[in-house]
C-alpha cells in the first residue's frame, strides 16, 4: 500500500477543496456548524452501494450527484435550505485516481450549485463494492418543517415535476429494445432523469408556506404516497390518469402500455409528494408556479385508514401489482 | 425476498425504539434538532467496515458500541456534548434478526448511556461485507470548539487513560501465544478495550476550559500527535516513558518489549490527546481529576516544523518504525 496515497493525502488532494468554513480544511476530528438563529436543523442520511443503488460503472459524476441529491431531495421535502453535508466513501482495492477527481470534481459542483458545502467525512477501504454515504444537514424556521405525518383528510395531493421518468430511465437501460420507440432526446432525457435527481429546493418556501404534509417521491409514487397516508392515518383517492408525466415517458407508456405501472411505481423520482388543505390550493400553485416548479393535483385525502383508493378516467379502481420499489 | 422484513418493518421494528423526540418515530424523510442556545454543532462521521474495522464475527453489541463510541469519541475530543446520532447500515443477504436484535438493543443502552438519542438513518442491503455509518451530532457554547489545529509552542502535551490498550488487545488476538504473560482479568480487560473504546466525554468541560488543542488518539499516539502538530505548524519533545500503560499493558510490554512500539503507533486508543497552555496545567489536571479521568503529561510543545522529538528516559531519541496505525 506504500505507493497508494494515504487517507490524508486523498482528503488533502479530493476533498478538502470542497470544504466549507465549517469543515475546518478537513483537518480536524469534527466540523462545526453554526445553526442559523429562530432555526430548527433537519439531518437526513443516504447510504448509496454499487450494484443495489447505482451501477458500479456509471460514470463518476454521475455517482457523485446522485448521492447529494437524493439527501437534497429529502431536505426539499421538509421544506429545508441546505447547510453543509458530511460524505463516507468505502473504496474497494482498485479505486483509481481518475475515478476519484471526477467525482470529486462533481461533488464540488453540486455543493456550489446547491450552496451546500462539504462539513466533512471519512474514507475507508473495504473489500466490499464501492459504497458512499451522505448526510446532510438543512435548516427550516422553528417549528415549521413538512411532516410527513401531516395529511389531513379533505387535503388536496399534489406531486412536483413528472413521474416515472426514471424509472423508464431505468427501463431502457434494462431493455434496449424500448429505446425503439424514442428519439434520441428522449432517451438521453430519461436516462439523465435515472442518473441524476433534480432536487426541488425551489419548491422549499411553498411547501412552509402551504402544505399540511410533504415527502419526497424515491421509492414509486403508489407506495411512498401509501406510506404517507398510512403514517397520517388517512386514506386517499387517487386518479393515476392525472400522475404528471413527461413528453418521453407518455411516449414511451403509449408505446407499452404495460409501463405504466413501472412509472408509478418504479423509484428515483426524487420529486415532491404533498398534501395541502383546500383553502391554500391556489396560493400552492401560485407560489409553486413562480419558484418555476410545476406540481399537479392527483387527488384528495379522505378519512379513514384503508390502502389509498386508485381510479382510472372512467372512475374504475386500478391496482398495481407491485406497491413500490424498495432499494433494501 | 417476500418472506423477509421490509426496510419499515426492520426500522419500525428493530430503531424506532431507539428514537428520540428529533427523531420523529423514523417515519419521516428526515429528523429535526432544536440547536441548544448559544452553541455551536459539532458534527463527525465514521464508516466502519466488517474485515477491515472490526471482525466480522466480532459480537452484535461490540460492533454497536464501537460504531457509536467512535463518533462520540471524536465529539469528546472537541469538547462537545452529544445531541443526537444517524445510522447508516448495509447489511449483507446472509443477515440474521437475532444479529440485529442484540446490535440494536446494544446501540439503544449506549444511546440512553451517553444521552444519544438515535435521530433518523438508512437501511440498505449489500452484497458485500456488514458496514456501518454512524454521523454523531453535539454541541459546544459558541465558539469554543476544541481545535486539532490549537497547539502553541510551550503547551504541555497531555494524554488521557491509558494507550496502547486497544492494540495490545488486538495483537493478544491476532497471536494468542502472548496470553501466557497475562492472567484471566488482564486478558479480558485488554480484550474489552479492543471492542468497547470508552469516549471521555467526562473530559469535555476541562478541555473547553483549559485546553488549546485536542483530538482523539484513534490511530496510534504518534502518528496522531504529529497529525496534530503539523496542522498547527508546530513541533513536539515527547518523553515516550511518560506514555501512559495500564496494569496489563505494561506487563505485556515488559514480558514482550517489541509490543511498545505496538503499544505507540497501534489504533483504537479513543483517548485524548490534549495540548495545555501551562498557566492553565493545575487548573487541567485539577478539573481532569475532578471529572474521573486520568490525564498524564508527555511532553511539550515546541516551535519549529520538524516531527515531533521522542525520547527515552535517557534522553536518547526512538524512533519508530511505522508512524501510525491505517484503517484506509
Amino acid at each position: 500500500m506504500s505507493d497508494r496515497p494515504s487517507e490524508d493525502d486523498l482528503i488533502a488532494r479530493y476533498f478538502a477543496p470542497l470544504a466549507g468554513p465549517g469543515g475546518l480544511g478537513l483537518r480536524d476530528d469534527a466540523a462545526t456548524l453554526i445553526p442559523p438563529p429562530d432555526c430548527d436543523l433537519v439531518l437526513t442520511v443516504d447510504a448509496l452501494v454499487a450494484g443495489v443503488h447505482f451501477f458500479a460503472d456509471d460514470p463518476p459524476d454521475a455517482i457523485a450527484q446522485k448521492a447529494l441529491r437524493v439527501n437534497l431531495s429529502d431536505l426539499a421535502a421538509k421544506g429545508a435550505a441546505p447547510l453543509g453535508f458530511l460524505l463516507t466513501l468505502a473504496l474497494p482495492g482498485d479505486w483509481r485516481p481518475e475515478w476519484l477527481e471526477s467525482f470529486a470534481r462533481a461533488l464540488g459542483e453540486d455543493a456550489r450549485r446547491y450552496a451546500c458545502p462539504l462539513l466533512g467525512g471519512d474514507t475507508v477501504s473495504t473489500p466490499g463494492p464501492l459504497s458512499l454515504t451522505i448526510t446532510a444537514v438543512g435548516s427550516v424556521p422553528t417549528g415549521r418543517m413538512a411532516p410527513r405525518t401531516g395529511a389531513r383528510a379533505g387535503d388536496l395531493i399534489y406531486v412536483s415535476g413528472a413521474i416515472g421518468d426514471a424509472a423508464l430511465g431505468l427501463a431502457l437501460r434494462l431493455n434496449p429494445a424500448l429505446a425503439t420507440h424514442l428519439d434520441e432526446d428522449e432517451r438521453e432525457y430519461l436516462a439523465q432523469r435515472y442518473l441524476a435527481p433534480q432536487p426541488r429546493l425551489a419548491l422549499s418556501p411553498a411547501l412552509l408556506a402551504h402544505a399540511s404534509g410533504a415527502m419526497d417521491v424515491s421509492d414509486g409514487l403508489v407506495g411512498d404516497l401509501a406510506k404517507m397516508l398510512r403514517v397520517s392515518g388517512v386514506s386517499a383517492v387517487v386518479d393515476v390518469w392525472r400522475a404528471p408525466l413527461s413528453d418521453a415517458g407518455a411516449r414511451l407508456v403509449s408505446a407499452d402500455g404495460s409501463l405504466f405501472e413501472t412509472a408509478l411505481t418504479g423509484g428515483d423520482d426524487y420529486e415532491i409528494l404533498a398534501t395541502v388543505p383546500p383553502s391554500h390550493a391556489a396560493s400552492f400553485e401560485r407560489a409553486a408556479h413562480e419558484c418555476g416548479v410545476d406540481v399537479t393535483r392527483i387527488g384528495e385525502v379522505v378519512a379513514g385508514e384503508a390502502p389509498p383508493m386508485f381510479r382510472d378516467v372512467r372512475g374504475a379502481p386500478v391496482h398495481f401489482r407491485r406497491g413500490s420499489f424498495s432499494h433494501f
